[in-house]
């Protein structure tokens, strides 16, 4: 299974392909069903990576009814659509921007961060999708850690699924993944990467 | 060395250790260097992850010249500046803003991609900040599994630095990213974790 390693990794070879080599964003999967202890086991090994100031503004919502993934069904663009309402598990995964009140509790060290952030919105707005995504992508990880594929999409209208799902105004959708085993037909090939000299420079 | 393991996860105790349960944010690094194989490893690894029309947005610049350190860290906010100065590695990572650019090359599957994007450059910005932050935490995750440990930082005047080491205006900065071997004294305890209960909601 090992399709490349290398002496300068730790990690060894089969987590290297569980997790980044041979992991692929699939557009069907198996109608095995996704269970909450499995999802609570993915939370728990990635609920450790590093946010800002350990914001954590991250919020995942798991669409299983089938009334909530029409919910937002509607708001995605067509070529998500299927696949999410065919998808075993889909999750919406929201940042909230009132990240700020909960640092007193989460970094105690400096009493001042929710101060800091308090007064300006636009500025939590941008720090929660940054810190967000960061999360997102930990959990993508994580849902491979589990043997199971993610399919991360951000073709929806945002507005659109604010509005439906959160109307107080405190969260913003951030990105939809559909989680489950991969299913048949397989997706296209893997799309060709940058290489290390277009994305690397040394200064 | 494994703190926690769950039948839920094929990953093993040992590498979830590496990458979530036993890594840490370290403020203080070892002098031990970060050679360029490694970084190479790292970035071969984590290239695969998945983004948005296989966008890639991210780029790294390798801090390695005292003076390109220098010029970063009169940007940096005043906690993270000496830190960034004795570390043995300080990655600024930034977005490229036009990557549609490049999407022809890297989604052929859908030739109207570069279009979508060419007339938006708000659109562009939000998409490779989502994407590029995808990466990031990629990059982090990949950092780990070389058996080393990053200190990511949001700490810094974006505009100032974008002005510095951007001026053609393509690149946003997005992220400082120090790497080395976790030195002493070690930092403070990991803060707290969002309970599985506070972070997921089933609809």
């Amino acid at each position: 299974m090992t399709t490349s390693t290398t002496p300068r990794l730790v990690l060894d070879g089969d987590a290297q392909d569980l997790l980044f080599r041979q992991a692929r964003t699939p557009d069907r999967f198996t109608g095995e069903p996704v269970d909450d202890e499995t999802v609570r086991a993915v939370h728990d090994l990635v609920r450790d990576g590093p946010t800002a100031f350990n914001q954590q503004p991250l919020r995942i919502f798991l669409l299983r009814s089938p009334e909530s993934r029409e919910r937002l069904a509607v708001h995605l663009s067509r070529g998500n659509r299927e696949k999410t309402l065919r998808a075993p598990l889909t999750a919406l995964l929201a940042v909230d921007k009132e990240f700020h009140r909960k640092l007193p509790e989460l970094f105690p060290a400096f009493p001042g961060a929710a101060d800091f952030y308090a007064s300006d919105s636009a500025l939590r707005k941008r720090s929660a999708v940054l810190n967000g995504a960061l999360q997102a992508a930990y959990l993508i990880i994580g849902i491979r850690a589990a043997g199971l594929a993610a399919g991360p999409m951000s073709g929806f209208d945002e507005d659109g699924v604010d509005r439906e799902f959160f109307p107080a105004g405190d969260l913003s959708a951030l990105l939809v993944v559909n989680i489950g085993r991969p299913g048949q037909p397989a997706g296209r090939p893997r799309g060709p990467r940058l290489a290390h000299a277009e994305v690397c420079t040394t200064l």
